[in-house]
């Protein structure tokens, strides 16, 4: 029995049950623990982006962490992007960061970097294993510090010959965490005097508040006081469909974010903070609350937000849920017409089931999707977070394994899905019922968008080069295939309709690109 | 005119004339700018990894620093792991970072990290542009900061409207900047001293010492004395081949690499410092130099190395250049064999041309290639310095742009290649003469070597799904092809043999999957 083992049971015994890996040769004990504990259910990626990004899938989806597994510094360099959309969505992850021994450390050998450096980029917490007595308990302080009460990334710097140890610490026994703070009655009463008061409140959801319990709450109060409800453009996971209040999505552009918030005299917030635009522009202003209005923090991300709304609601009797839309008809397919999102959203309409769950990292086709299914079969959509792509396919990884029994979708463009395509390969070894679809417009759309809009000046040649994925075109059917997920292209609104009647009814990923 | 265009211009007075690039929207100026200034070649990369590689290789075969242009933190940090390996290898970068505009900075929109602190794990400067009038100051620091002593990567944080602003700064001329540290006569002395007086020296090279000049002045030295010169076993740059002095390579596996070192009781070191295994084994001391030598510094990194040992060479007297072997004759192919990695370095042995490049990201198989080539046509061997895999590709990348009249080729492991298989794209799109050979063992082959050398037990199913990559097997023939480049599958010697003139004689990047 080696130390290593003591962590991953202590870890099971708080609720962690997946491991996401792509371990070397100083977490080669690790991987005996996990070979002997095999409750711990250990996922491979191909990269560790992939792993990252699961384990916020899989966090978003069953509000508890994943574990992560990586080799010394670079592993952890890898997975970093996708811990920065992690750490954006607030959720918590177990993030364990094998280092070389103890006495090694000091010699600089070639694959010694600045472990603690590369944590602290991302993770609220970061715990270094000094001796192997203190892993257990370092572990049980893992999984504390990534509830929160803010949930983030717990980092645990783990040494070979901490793991290889015969000394064998304690197993430690489920622990009880603190839940989020609750807001007092007083504050209740406050904002609900405040919000009776306002003449044009607007609440502002975000984080946990943007789950179906929140959103219920804001339609009440909607209900109610006749306001506003407008969420985060990038919340990490709406409840949304027919059986869910319909609150409006924040506009990414910050014109257009400005004209939801018009005329607003109290922004009050739940889960989140006053909204400010995406990046900067010359001249236009990032505050995106309207000059004059009151903000009041209802609840921030340290806070249970959902229930504050609940509470808010049962406050100023609004008992009375906002009447639900009835579930959108699906006109009828015009089946010869060229693809694009919208076409997208419209299958999905029509055939998608309910508690379906999609993973968007189609920055503008997923703006085009997304309105379809505001009435549609319930589903969670999962935002981009922190807006650094190659987040969809790794996030249906993990969301797939917290909802084994759904349909998970990972919408990405071409651009974002290059990103960390090794996902798919995962994908087809755990046999998961994701649909991928790739938004095939060869180009970082997004970008032509942005260059005339920061005022760049007309595009050259060189400079449209760097926007454009056209040369070559990526063949994302054969790529899809090279990392064993079924794989099809279409290019009209009948033929994408198809090819996902099919994938749905066909278990296992299929990646279905949509020529756009 | 923006003052982003000031930057690429003082750059390209410099000599920094190719830029490794993934931007987005807060470095669309430099976009602009870039584009303004075509004689700073703009490399599009689908992933950062690539960029990062690229800068890597570029600077390996050139000697000079490339600029990388990425995309906030995030961006950032998919760049992270090949830089690691780009500060393992002592290579000048100059790392352009974009940042929100600063008044954006303060209100953490979703894209908002940590920069410095990302920029800190790999960086051995990092500038900040506070103010548009500094940009071009900044630039000329970040050079020279680049050049070193110690080469290696300089980062500068940009923020997107001191990039914008009208402020234009003055653009900087050419710069000197200061050479390596140079060995003074007496410190010459008095290793040649040692070194004559000693019963059993060894030479050991790293860095620059490797490349031709130091390898010839070493060989003169081992002729004069005698005496055993040995190479650290991942040299950033190997001059190799039937024109060069062929040194020994300090075997991977410590005791293999004791063993090297045997009865050794004088360490004259060349660009390294004194060799420590890779990884820590229980039990096993990591030290590899033998008990009772003694460790003598000719030249460490911020020094010319070469330069020493060719001053230590004319100190001794070493006029004379050892014999070289003839050109290795290839013996004949047994085309039907099934093929295993010293196939791959037979035919390379039989068709490559003197000038070529190796890119060797494959641990377990380019090992094998390795010995082959070692009185073969002259090339230049570039090794996994900082044992980040995931290199090989995008090094090929930019070696080519720096030697574009040879031949370069990337040799991946399966596992390897699948970590910035991106980089195919932009040899598709740049059109470049690199052949890509992915060894496909399906196979983490390295770790089921570690898992029983760490002393963690059998392996059960569990630990064996974690090294094994059959399931599926990825087909790197569609994933190559999907990335727009040629692609062909081999499993005997002959169909490699074929396959690898075919790659030679056909313009354009190739992948050759050796099935092994």
């Amino acid at each position: 029995m080696f130390a290593a083992e003591s962590l991953v049971k202590t870890l099971l015994n708080q609720g962690v049950e997946v491991c996401f890996t792509n371990p070397g040769t100083s977490e080669m004990h690790m991987v005996a623990a996990l070979d002997r504990n095999p409750d711990m259910r250990a996922v491979l990626c191909l990269f560790e982006g992939v792993a990252s990004g699961a384990a916020d899938g899989y966090a978003r989806m069953s509000g508890k962490p994943a574990s992560t597994l990586l080799h010394l510094g670079p592993g952890l360099a890898n997975a970093l992007a996708n811990f920065h959309n992690a750490r954006r969505a607030k959720v918590p992850v177990v993030n364990i960061v094998g280092d070389h021994a103890r006495d090694h450390i000091k010699l600089d050998a070639p694959l010694t970097s600045d472990i603690e450096g590369f944590c602290a980029t991302v993770s609220r917490w970061t715990g270094n294993v000094d001796t192997p007595e203190q892993i257990s308990t370092l572990a049980v302080e893992a999984v504390r510090q990534s509830y929160g009460p803010e949930p983030g990334i717990a980092s645990l710097i783990l040494p070979a010959d901490c793991a290889w140890s015969d000394i064998e610490p304690e197993v430690i026994e489920k622990t009880d965490f603190p839940a989020r703070h609750q807001v007092t009655e007083d504050e209740i009463t406050a904002v609900a005097n405040k919000i009776r008061a306002a003449k044009n409140p607007i609440q502002y959801l975000g984080d946990i508040a943007c789950h179906a319990q929140g959103m219920a709450a804001a339609g009440r109060i909607a209900k109610k006081l006749d306001c506003r409800v407008i969420f985060e453009t990038f919340a990490a996971r709406i409840s949304r469909g027919s059986n869910h209040f319909s609150a409006q999505r924040l506009n990414y552009f910050g014109e257009s974010a400005l004209e939801d918030m018009k005329d607003c005299d109290l922004l009050v917030i739940a889960g989140s903070k006053a909204p400010v635009s995406f990046f900067a522009y010359p001249g236009i202003d990032s505050v995106l609350t309207p000059p004059g209005a009151e903000v009041m923090v209802l609840a921030d991300v340290t806070t249970d937000s959902a229930k504050a709304l609940a509470d808010l609601a049962d406050v100023l009797e609004a008992n009375e849920a906002q009447a639900l839309q009835p579930r959108s008809q699906a006109p009828e397919l015009d089946r010869e017409q060229p693809l694009n999102p919208g076409f997208v959203g419209l299958s999905l309409l029509r055939h998608m089931k309910d508690g379906s769950v999609i993973c968007d990292d189609a920055t503008t086709s997923g703006m085009g999707v997304f309105p379809w299914l505001e009435n549609g079969p319930d589903h969670d959509w999962l935002c981009l977070t922190g807006g650094a792509i190659g987040m969809g396919m790794p996030m249906a990884v993990g969301a797939a394994i917290a909802c084994p029994d759904e349909q998970v979708f990972a919408l990405c463009g071409d651009g974002a899905g290059a990103y960390t395509c090794q996902a798919l390969w995962t994908q087809a070894r755990e046999k998961q019922n994701i649909i991928n679809v790739v938004f095939a417009n060869h180009s970082y759309l997004i970008l032509n968008f942005e260059l005339a809009r920061v005022g760049a000046g007309d595009p050259g040649p060189a400079a449209q080069a760097m926007l454009d994925l056209s040369n070559p075109k990526m063949d994302w059917v054969a790529i899809g295939t090279g990392f064993g997920v079924p794989s099809v292209s279409t290019k009209t609104a009948g033929e994408f309709d198809d090819a996902l009647v099919y994938a749905l009814a066909t278990p296992g990923p299929h990646l279905i690109v949509a020529e756009i």
